[in-house]
């Protein structure tokens, strides 16, 4: 098993030495996030795309510099010759997927902030897995996270954060409101842009129009409020378009599929206590997330504008990074975690 | 020194017993909250005020019911006979003034949780005094920590806590503008309600009128973001009634004061980094709490109306105790400790 350089852990105070696996769109963001941290120092980068390996890190994901970090297809092989203190991980949503690549990130003796979004909260759909990696990190000393914005922070941290100025809490509500009007073409693609009805209705049975985390950000709220949920729903109907629409990827008619309108539910006897709407298409008006929580006192938050979802889960990745490292060993979620303030 | 059976640690999981110390209304309204929690148990309460040793603590505020609690002016004596997990401590805002209680509580072998506002961030004002309790703290194998709604969570906590999903920080800006027209007496009174402005200016000249913690909630911030400030501001103006006011507790007629406009600042080379504004009066319109984080997204979150300052203090003493109970041995601010989320 590959292991030893990496576990050479960096002193406290230090630069942070990071290892990009995956460097798709989210993980080229992080990588040029990174560079820019004067707390950070790029030590090694991971891809399987033949177009990217071998290439330097900085000119594939366009810094207009070399970082002198040569991307490799070979992950075993760079942990066992690389003193690094985490991997920054975004090869997937889920978890059944990347487990292996976190089975071996971890046996290496590295710590994880992934955005595998079933990794946010990884007992709400796969408590065995999360038991597995929970006792490999144990054994290794070292600590996994998924984080984003969404799951991640938005409709779970961030609530939670606030129910901390509360006396009491009876339910929480939140709302995201993103216009993907701006945003990359697969996230355009992803939730359906320019499908009729039925399209959309039949990629929906497939799952594949579906933001993964409602789950996890239910069940995270779920459990850290103490609520033994009887159910959890999820829903996604389609937002169609009332007038024409062009991005600078889709032309999408009136009556056709602009995006997603996705709910999760959670239900204490028959009463909804966890409401979260995410709606995501084309044109949205008022983008925004809400956070409601009722109770004493209600608390009433709006992040006018939203959040950028690619600006925020690159962000919170890096800036969880240093409080990853500085955890106990094991899973950990964001509910669990100090806060992951920026840092320079 | 008062120890031995306070040290007798709650089983993870188990039920979090409190000693109340110091039974004035925010004191008395943290006894409500933590008399309604399953999670909690009452075991002891301290005050000195003739009119409520030897009462029972459920009388003395107001609970309907009596809680087999008597209040005692004996500190050491209470915590030498009764087991217990935190002491929530609500004495004074001046850490230089509570620090024979703290010190008392610590070397008692008991965490605290306590509302005193230069203990929300000791290092600002008082690193001696810091360092001392510090160390008695990890000898004793005890944490402590000072929260609240402001300093402690507003305009720090939820600002560093945002920060997290920001790729780059500039500035951070936070503006609280409370409605005093609903609140406490001797708070109307704090603030100056009906002064004159030179009686108004000559409170502030003798600190009388003052919120005490932007200092503390500047540091806070500057420290958790790597920014070495070269200077911080504060200053306090008054509000002037435009029109008359009247509340339970004043008459104020137009032109008198109607409360503060407190601002801290914190300065890098000549540029505000920080900006912390505080309007606290009596008919303040649109009461709210907001911040600006300037940087990469930008966020831009409002609180609407506001944060209740007692309510929201009183929740998170209690929310805090659980988190400060798991914590290591030290001084702990809320910079960095897990969520204090609300609990059962």
């Amino acid at each position: 098993m590959a292991q030893g350089a990496a576990q050479q852990r960096q002193s406290s105070g230090g630069v942070l030495r990071t290892i990009h696996y995956g460097i798709g769109p989210i993980g080229a963001e992080i990588a040029r996030v990174a560079a820019a941290r004067e707390g950070v120092e790029i030590v090694g980068a991971v891809d399987i795309d033949p177009a990217k390996v071998g290439r330097d890190l900085g000119d594939v994901v366009g810094l207009g510099r070399a970082l002198g970090v040569t991307i490799t297809d070979k992950a075993q092989d760079l942990f066992a010759a690389t003193p690094a203190d985490v991997v920054l991980h975004t090869t997937g949503s889920y978890l059944a997927q990347v487990r292996p690549q976190l089975e071996e990130i971890v046996d290496a003796g590295l710590n994880v902030v992934s955005t595998c979004e079933e990794l946010a909260y990884p007992r709400a759909q796969h408590p065995d897995i999360a038991d597995e990696l929970d006792r490999r990190c144990r054994q290794r000393g070292v600590t996994v996270l998924g984080t984003g914005v969404n799951p991640g922070f938005v409709m779970d941290t961030l609530a939670l954060v606030l129910s901390g100025a509360c006396q009491d809490v009876t339910a929480v509500r939140c709302q995201r409101v993103v216009d993907a009007s701006s945003r990359r073409q697969p996230l355009q693609k992803k939730i359906g842009s320019g499908l009729t009805r039925e399209e959309f209705q039949q990629l929906v049975d497939a799952r594949q129009v579906r933001h993964v985390g409602l789950y996890e950000s239910v069940a995270m709220i779920a459990d850290a409020l103490g609520w033994r949920l009887d159910r959890v729903e999820e829903t996604t109907a389609p937002m169609i378009a009332e007038e024409f629409i062009k991005t600078d990827y889709f032309e999408v008619p009136p009556g056709r599929v602009t995006g997603v309108d996705q709910v999760g539910r959670g239900l204490v006897g028959g009463r909804e206590v966890i409401t979260l709407s995410l709606q995501m298409y084309l044109g949205a008006r008022e983008p925004r997330d809400a956070i409601q929580i009722e109770g004493t006192p209600n608390v009433d938050l709006v992040l006018r504008g939203g959040t950028h979802g690619d600006r925020a889960t690159t962000a919170l990745v890096v800036n969880a990074a240093r409080r990853v490292v500085e955890a106990p060993p094991g899973i950990i979620t964001m509910k669990d975690l100090p806060p992951a303030t920026w840092f320079k």
